[in-house]
């Protein structure tokens, strides 16, 4: 196995955004199914670029895709809990942007999961990558990690 | 197309459970697709059932499985959205409970989508139906629609 | 409980489109949680009407729009499986059509879940309906039941 | 961005197994979402332990858990397409076995998506790692990579 990297806890964040899971996230071991932690990342994130007037995901001329994820688990999410999203930006290239993702199930405050999640911002229409500038860059900046 | 039912409000209901939508629940149309709907029943009557204390999905003797479901749909639900899921027995039988489900989007007072979900109380091992008795019974009598 | 409609079998149906069962369709109860299969009916009537070439979801002018789904479930689908979802019109209205769909598990010849499946023809910038014409009602009229 | 591993071809693998994508894996964006790659690295590798008679999910006295899942994405993926998903084991440890997994898309020989996905053998009630030997271990290693 891989070196297994420390877990996060809640003070190395400062952006969180809720989810409670659902009946159908649970698989047939009792718990939430390891796709479903990835499918947090990607509602916390885009939930957070839209409600911030930055995304608007039909109307857009550029958007944000996906182009790495990778989570490791450390411990249990069950129906019903709810999670705990921490997010940060732990590297904000040109035109794309490395996010840290932690899972903290009900009132944890050691994650149970965490990984990276990266987006490209592409143009809507031919999906080339292009610089992320403007009211994006300065949002996604004052999520940088250690600043 | 068949006739439709007339929509539901929230005067209809007592108990509400409230679900964010996610991401992933948007299809290629820009709306939430009509299956997740279906999750929302499912998510909201079990975990009510989970909360008070009557079902424990990996103890129970006696669990309770859906032997019908069905969605009427009115207007679209986006994401982010909040849904209200509202929630009434229609009709309580000897081993089986009849559900009906009105979903309600952020503030909206008219259901944008509403169904049915029938739920038959089966012993865990052999999977046959049995009686619906003791603290089960008294709380699903709690919302039995028109009391 | 409501009246339980007959099973279907597979000679009721002409047009028959295949779905493995996922991992993931899987709950806590060791079966496909009962919210897979309506996503078996929009997946085989959508590419169905994807591959006969009538619907091209981000290019067509008019699309289907659900407005009403059913499903009674009579046994159980595991992981792995395989689900042959037969499709077949049981009407056939101005601007909308309701399918009768049946899923049979592996070899089974008798339906473990059925139901319907309304489709609305709608214009794909306004959302209003529009008559179904041209080679769309033609290929729809194809698989109407009992012809 | 991170440094971008190089495509895996067909040639990389010997086991391959099929998945049809859904209606419902795709998103607003009009492409299979990012999260439902996982799913197909989850569905990949039970289905062929399952398959091969190594891993009964309800029975086993020793199951399977992920403990790391990670996909990098180099193109898309659309509905209806086929999934040919090609898996190798890359290490295979004590309790824990690494994949590399990559998804070929139709008749595509260069990897739309590739990665990584950690099992770890416990037992399934106490949930504690347990050695892989036997049965497991000689159809395991039947896919080691390089071999």
């Amino acid at each position: 196995m891989t070196t297994r990297p420390s877990a996060f806890t809640r003070k190395d964040f400062r952006l969180f955004r809720d989810i409670p899971t659902r009946w159908m996230d649970v698989d047939t071991y009792g718990h939430v199914n390891n796709v479903q932690y990835l499918s947090f990342f990607d509602t916390a994130v885009n939930g957070w670029l839209i409600e911030e007037h930055v995304l608007d995901p039909r109307r857009s001329e550029e958007i944000f895709l996906v182009v790495e994820t990778g989570c490791s688990y450390f411990s249990e999410i069950v129906y019903p809990d709810r999670v705990a999203v921490g997010v940060r930006v732990a590297r904000l290239g040109g035109s794309s942007v490395t996010y840290d993702i932690a899972l903290f199930r009900n009132d944890g405050d050691v994650a149970c999961a965490q990984g990276r999640f990266v987006h490209v911002q592409v143009d809507a229409r031919t999906r080339r990558p292009t610089p992320i500038v403007g009211a994006r860059r300065t949002l996604l900046s004052s999520i940088v990690a250690g600043d």
